[in-house]
């Protein structure tokens, strides 16, 4: 699993950062990349990528504002142009099933796969044996969301040790043993799993949150999460700025996230009224709150472990 | 007047074509920037030129494809973002001000601005004292429309030799004569423009069309004109796509120029098939046709003298 940022900026593209749009690309786990907002030009930022548009199984969006959504239309179109045949799952609040219909009829726009809707209501809203995603409400003025994306914990190493002490060589009967609970030998020996492996390795956590003030609830949904993922439109010596626009402040999320006690905290949908020495010493001033922290820039990409 | 392309590439952006935009800057003669289309990330090839998006008092859509439309949500809302406050005409086909208000209200967008919509038909679309702009339909599957702004022709130039004759000295006298059909002089004497003017300087010609297969129309409203901006999305070895895509090949281009007498002829809407040698090769063969032709590329700027 990794993250890739493709725009980290907020409200209008400068020359360093495009309007919002991650990428999470599970690859590895499942050939799919995930998509969480599309603002403007992210097909673009995907040309300066390895991201095919057809990976893109499912796109998240958090809020219906512009520099999170104008960037569909044109990605999905481009998706459907570059032989995308599979059928993709949109979630997103209310109105944009309306806006993509309309963008995609006005523009006698026909695409090669299906689209599937789903609009956001708190809660569960996709599982499957690997992950589960849910998704919890923000507070930016207009309908906002955060999205948890939980991997299932999976089964344990195998022991060599004790498979040795039961007999058992290394085999293709070692991927047999992990994929059942028991496991029948040639000989009539019962094998079960849970004696000859490790304890369940924990999934992975991630948290993406949309434009958002703070909120006591982050803190609950983003608790021991690997990653938090979270605006930082302002510094802290525009505090109140951030107040008046629904944002938060640097400040404000370090101590979310120190709460949460999250591993890594990321941050991005920055203002272009910042300069790269403004944000230098921004930063270390945060690490002194919470030190694992960071700014995501455009093309940022971060291992998820 | 200049024109500036700020996307010269059909279909899907590539990383050295972004989609349809074309500028054309009037800002000696008017202040004003016009825009003839606004494909996805307009507002971002905007950023690396001079042009401010609150100078953009026009906007032409040629037709309704995605390549040509889905640029302008996010070109108005930056424009508001960034103080833009004077009204904006948009001039399209049917189904612009639908596409445009539904992304607008689903996307919570509140322009500081306000938007006056013309729905194109055949005919004459604007005039002032100083230009006028019509449209005319082109053929490609869907409705799509080309321009001709066409300059008014202006008083000539003062003709000193004649001034002196009358025994009036260079001055702020100058500039009052050429304002008015007659000025009355301190001593009495009647001076009649016509006299003292040489022949009235023709007003310049620009035809920009929109995506189309070649129409015997297009000979006849680009006669004469300075410029001539036309798609040559495919080339001559690939005269089938272009017919079966309702699009043209770059040969039958210069034919209609050729016909048309333009003065200039800048091909633009370039399939990403071909690379810059398969673009110098064929403009070569294109040359023996019609000398006066040239493939626009992002940024390319033209002055219309």
């Amino acid at each position: 699993m990794e993250l890739e940022f493709l725009g980290t900026g907020s409200g209008v593209p400068s020359k360093i950062r495009n309007v919002s749009s991650i990428a999470l690309k599970m690859l590895q786990e499942r050939d799919e990349v995930w998509l969480f907002d599309c603002g403007e030009a992210t097909q673009h930022q995907l040309l300066s990528s390895t991201i095919k548009p057809r990976k893109i199984s499912k796109i998240f969006i958090t809020h219906m504002h512009g520099d999170h959504i104008f960037g569909l239309p044109g990605l999905l179109s481009s998706r459907s142009f570059q032989n995308g045949t599979e059928s993709i799952q949109i979630f997103g609040p209310k109105g944009l099933k309306k806006f993509l219909e309309t963008s995609l009829e006005t523009s006698h726009t026909r695409l090669k796969y299906d689209i599937e809707f789903v609009e956001l209501n708190e809660g569960m809203i996709f599982e499957d044996e690997h992950l589960s995603v849910s998704c919890f409400t923000l507070i930016h003025g207009v309908p906002s969301y955060g999205f948890v994306i939980q991997e299932r914990d999976s089964i344990g190493h195998l022991l060599p040790e004790k498979l040795k002490e039961k007999g058992i060589h290394p085999g293709p009967i070692y991927q047999e043993i992990k994929k059942q609970e028991v496991t029948v030998l040639p000989d009539g020996t019962h094998v079960h799993r849970d004696e000859v492996t490790g304890p369940p390795i924990k999934g992975r956590k991630i948290v993406i949150c949309g434009d958002t003030k703070p909120t006591k609830d982050i803190v609950q949904q983003a608790k021991d999460a690997d990653v938090l993922v979270h605006e930082a439109t302002f510094t802290n010596k525009d505090l109140q700025l951030a107040e008046d626009y629904n944002h938060s402040s640097s400040h404000e999320v370090v101590r979310l996230a120190s709460l949460a006690n999250v591993s890594q905290l990321l941050l991005t949908h920055l203002s272009s009224r910042y300069n790269q020495s403004d944000l230098e010493q921004e930063l270390n001033q945060l690490k002194s709150i919470f030190h694992s922290v960071q700014y995501a820039y455009d093309s940022f990409k971060y291992e998820v472990k």
